[in-house]
């Protein structure tokens, strides 16, 4: 029997000895691998294999869950979970009715924090601790941030405030993994970078031991050892200014240390800052030697050769070619990002136009007023970026973008249902805070042809900003028009007097026109029409669907607000009373599962329109008549 | 003729020999105070007192609007106004078709950022600036921002971005003018902080000059005068590590200095941050002299006293009598406010508890998320906040609110039209953006009396957050109920076979009651109902509506995705197809103008109402019959 499957909790991690845990850490590790590679829903490796010593340090040193763990961007909490108990269902990974990718209340009383957007630690940590400081019990709240995440505003907020409680109970672990976006300048931090980049990573670690000891430097002695550690640092000046006390930096794979810097911070009294510095993907080759981002999350691999399966053409590899082509004819044309360069497929138009594209760090908010202001400056921003992670900049979109008429272009990709990585990753609110915005377009292609030609209509409004959205993953069927409607384009037409308009919302057009079919199979007549723009919606919309006896909006987002609220405003405003419909997310936070199943689960299927859409009918005229 | 009149725009201000500064900075203060003290509107004084000498360095130094200036937060921009040519319309300020209290493009070539949002200057400037770069233009950009603004979180993404681009032509003015909202800690800082206490703010920069000299010091040396300096200087440390150039502290209201300062960042070549201690209120005493907020806002005041007009009793002097009352009765609660202790009615609960209230600064994101972490340290946290901020954080209350069940309990002052401060004032987004966060409750108070209970329930709710939003300014006349249906309260009883069903939302009943007066005098007869808790929508609504005609939604939000659409949505769902019509603000950004103009221009007038509802009734007779 493994050690690993000895394990009940953090109790029986606790009894083992010191000289057992770099065996318990390989074990840790082999299930990290195994268990990615052969989920059927992938899953984040790298990150992982990067706090197995760290994790287990925590766990030996603080009691959870009466002291309470909070993970930043939880997906590097998978061996907290194996340390939870857990490791036993690591074979339904991500998969529905299996483990959640990230911290999970049901799943633990270990967990807290589920969601995965990044940079919120810190104020959780805050929060948690002043209620432990209030209610004068002797509970610890360990905040565990990647250095990444430091870059988001909120971080700075919650350092702010926590630098003002000097008897918090808190201990902030940074775990600085060196995957930073930018170049480091500056002195010593200019000797360290370089040798940070052209040895290996153990020589810097052992240059740092060498020249200030191993635990714990006072940080000014060791400022800048490379970007992302000066993200680190920076801050720390303040911390040890403000009373919070600083230890660091700790080589994270040695988990002896760690535990020494961890009992030392949490016997202090105050807040502490510890400072570890990890390796991304350690102790797995192939995700050690991953340029791109160490195996960050992986699809299924081959484990000896680390090939992961071979990816079908999506979505976004359509949005990547069409910015290297505009990139090429119009050189106003830049691009930000918010550390998310490659998967939202703006690496080859960086390759490209190195001055033209801005990678931003985890700021959201940073990215949409800079682009706002990159249009005064005379320039075309596209800012890319998931659809979840808009919410985080809803206000500068609205006060600094739209409020000025900026014809910042937004592109939106994994909106709707993305599935494995559960509720905080689905795009399903932007149709609906976007209906706010004044002044602001929003474009839906339901393919990818729809999506070039989109987006080209997009980057040439000049009076206002844009958004054009879609989904993860592979690309859909293509869909050809068989007429237009002003801006829209019509995809079936209704025999004889039509009784149902479908307005079928980007992707969701095949899935309509099966469900069309469905109805006509009944004598259903239906209309099926892609609004392309849905804000604002083209009025000749009106008049179809004053010509027909019930209106259906079928789209991939939560239904309260979005596209099927817009068209029923639309036509009351118009007086046209026909019957509308919504059909989309119900408005409520979705478990993980993977996508057709989740659209299945909502009513988003051919048959399941097709019914509903049928009863609605008879019963109307059960009424009527 | 006096100076200021004689100047039309910046070229004559550089023109002046600086002999003549002073009395200019003179004339500018009187008409400062002058056109605030008689203002129908009031406005910011205290902030633009402190920038007089700022303003005129900065015109006499660059060249606007080939060089482009952004203010942070706008309201310190009266004295740009009159630098460039519109001293002479200061007797409208803030006044519909008068002078906005802002920035404003429409006013002159001279303003770019119109909205009131904190925070948002050096993004704008990081912008603006790549932009000029990027073209090869020799134009500079100057971000002007304060001390408190430096706490927000976007401030910090900017900083990080900005010392990325080390030829960036961007000076950063923060102008520090001490209102900071937490004490200070540390060496020469305590020092510092325990003179600028206890002497006056002259003899602190008496010390300053003395021990350093007047301008510019290295950071270090001056290391923490206050908390608001602390905030300042901490990233001035990684300003000068990567590359950033720093200048100051400097005396903000010795003009040549300024100069000075600002030639010397202006020829750099790369982005510099000049340190700007200013004194707010400066020069007129009774705004030197306030201690709660240096007149940071008066309403119209007496020039002599400075005695400000009194103000009738307001929505938030009730908020603020029920938090002291549930502070005493219940030791779980806590409260939160982002930087506005007074204006949100916190501040008597905070001299009664003081370890129960958190200033966390201008950091909304950090406030809800800390709030949730508070909830899972056994405390119940109240988040007062202005409505239009808490757009800043709808992705934490999304995600680490309501996510994860915890009930917060958000309160919303100035919602809905808040009218003289202009379009990023207006509240007029919560109700909309709201309805897409599952499992949050909303409640909409419609006078005192309903502001207590719902309070009160919104309280008492365990299982996850609430919101409670009520508008700015003075109460409004109590509207007594007549009976209840579930848990909504019925205003007024259509009489026979009702025709219309108004739902009228929170301080809408009064109009609605109005409107049903005046449609009860043409025969038609109208049934009023408050729903109180707008989302989730009492499901007797249902057959209520389904009793009526014609159902009207009557609210102070945006017409957009608000309680209207959640009203046709839900009947819709219920297969009800009585037509609803939304009655509530055009979904624009709105100028500046009393709250009654706008609400009348928007159509919610009885009369308004009553006609519009007439004539619908009229039209759909038209069509059935």
């Amino acid at each position: 029997m493994g050690l690993l499957e000895s394990l009940s909790g953090p109790t029986d991690l606790k009894a083992l000895d010191a000289s057992e845990l770099p065996r318990l850490a390989e074990e840790i590790r082999d299930l990290l691998v195994r268990s990615v590679a052969n989920s059927k829903a992938g899953g984040h490796l790298g990150p992982n294999l990067g706090v197995v010593e760290l994790t287990i340090a925590i766990h030996r040193v603080f009691d959870s869950p009466h002291d309470r763990i909070v993970w930043d961007t939880g997906h590097q909490s998978y061996v907290h979970k194996m340390l939870t108990g857990r490791a036993d269902q690591f074979d339904g990974l991500r998969q529905e009715g299996g483990l959640s990718g990230y911290p999970s209340q049901a799943e633990s009383p270990h967990d807290i924090v589920e969601n995965s957007h990044a940079s919120t630690a810190l104020s959780w940590g805050d929060g948690i601790a002043k209620g432990f400081r209030l209610s004068g019990s002797d509970r610890h709240v360990v905040a565990v941030i990647g250095d990444g995440a430091l870059t988001g505003g909120m971080a700075w907020e919650a350092l702010n405030n926590i630098a003002l409680t000097k008897d918090l109970p808190l201990v902030i672990v940074v775990n600085d993994n060196g995957r930073s976006y930018s170049p480091t300048i500056g002195g010593l931090a200019t000797h360290l970078a370089k040798l940070r980049v052209t040895q290996s990573y153990e020589q810097v670690l052992e240059f740092v031991k060498d020249k200030f000891g191993n635990v714990p430097v006072l940080y000014d002695t060791l400022h800048g050892i490379k970007k992302g550690l000066k993200d680190v640092l920076a801050p720390q000046v303040m911390f040890e200014d403000l009373g919070i006390k600083y230890v660091g930096p700790i080589d994270g794979h040695d988990e002896p240390a760690m535990e020494t810097a961890l009992r030392k911070a949490k016997s202090y009294g105050g807040p502490v800052i510890v400072h570890v510095v990890t390796k991304k993907g350690q102790g797995y080759e192939p995700a050690e030697n991953h340029d791109e981002d160490c195996f960050h999350a992986p699809q299924p691999f081959d484990i000896v050769t680390g090939e992961e399966r071979p990816k079908q053409l999506g979505w976004t590899d359509v949005f990547s070619e069409e910015m290297v082509r505009v990139g090429a004819e119009r050189p106003d044309v830049v691009a930000i990002t918010a550390a998310m360069l490659h998967p939202t497929g703006l690496a080859d138009f960086a390759a490209l136009y190195p001055d033209r594209i801005f990678d931003v760090g985890i700021a959201e908010q940073h990215a949409l007023t800079s682009a706002a202001g990159l249009c005064v400056g005379g320039l075309k921003p596209v800012v890319a970026v998931y659809a979840t992670f808009l919410n985080r900049a809803f206000d500068q979109l609205l006060m600094d973008v739209a409020l000025h008429r900026l014809p910042v272009t937004v592109v939106l990709d994994r909106a709707g249902v993305t599935g494995d990585d559960g509720a905080s990753h689905n795009g399903m609110w932007d149709l609906s805070i976007l209906q706010v915005v004044p002044g602001l377009q929003v474009a839906v292609p339901r393919d990818a042809t729809r999506l070039r030609e989109l987006l080209g209509e997009a980057l040439r409004v000049t009076d206002g900003p844009t958004v054009v959205r879609f989904p993860k993953g592979a690309l859909v069927k293509e869909v050809e028009a068989i007429g237009e409607i002003g801006s829209m384009e019509l995809l079936r037409e209704g025999e004889g007097e039509p009784d149902v308009l479908i307005v079928a919302v980007g992707p969701m057009a095949e899935v309509s026109l099966d469900a069309a079919g469905l109805l006509a199979a009944q004598g259903i007549s239906v209309t099926v029409v892609d609004p392309r723009w849905v804000k604002p919606l083209d009025e000749s919309l009106t008049l179809l669907a004053a010509a027909h006896k019930l209106v259906a909006v079928v789209e991939d987002n939560g239904r309260v607000g979005a596209v099927g609220d817009a068209v029923s405003r639309l036509l009351r405003d118009h007086d046209i009373d026909v019957p509308v419909r919504n059909f989309g997310l119900a408005q409520e936070f979705l478990d993980h599962a993977k996508r057709p199943k989740i659209l299945a689960d909502a009513g988003l299927t051919a048959i399941d329109l097709a019914g509903e859409l049928a009863d609605t009918l008879r019963r109307r005229a059960a009424v009527e008549f």
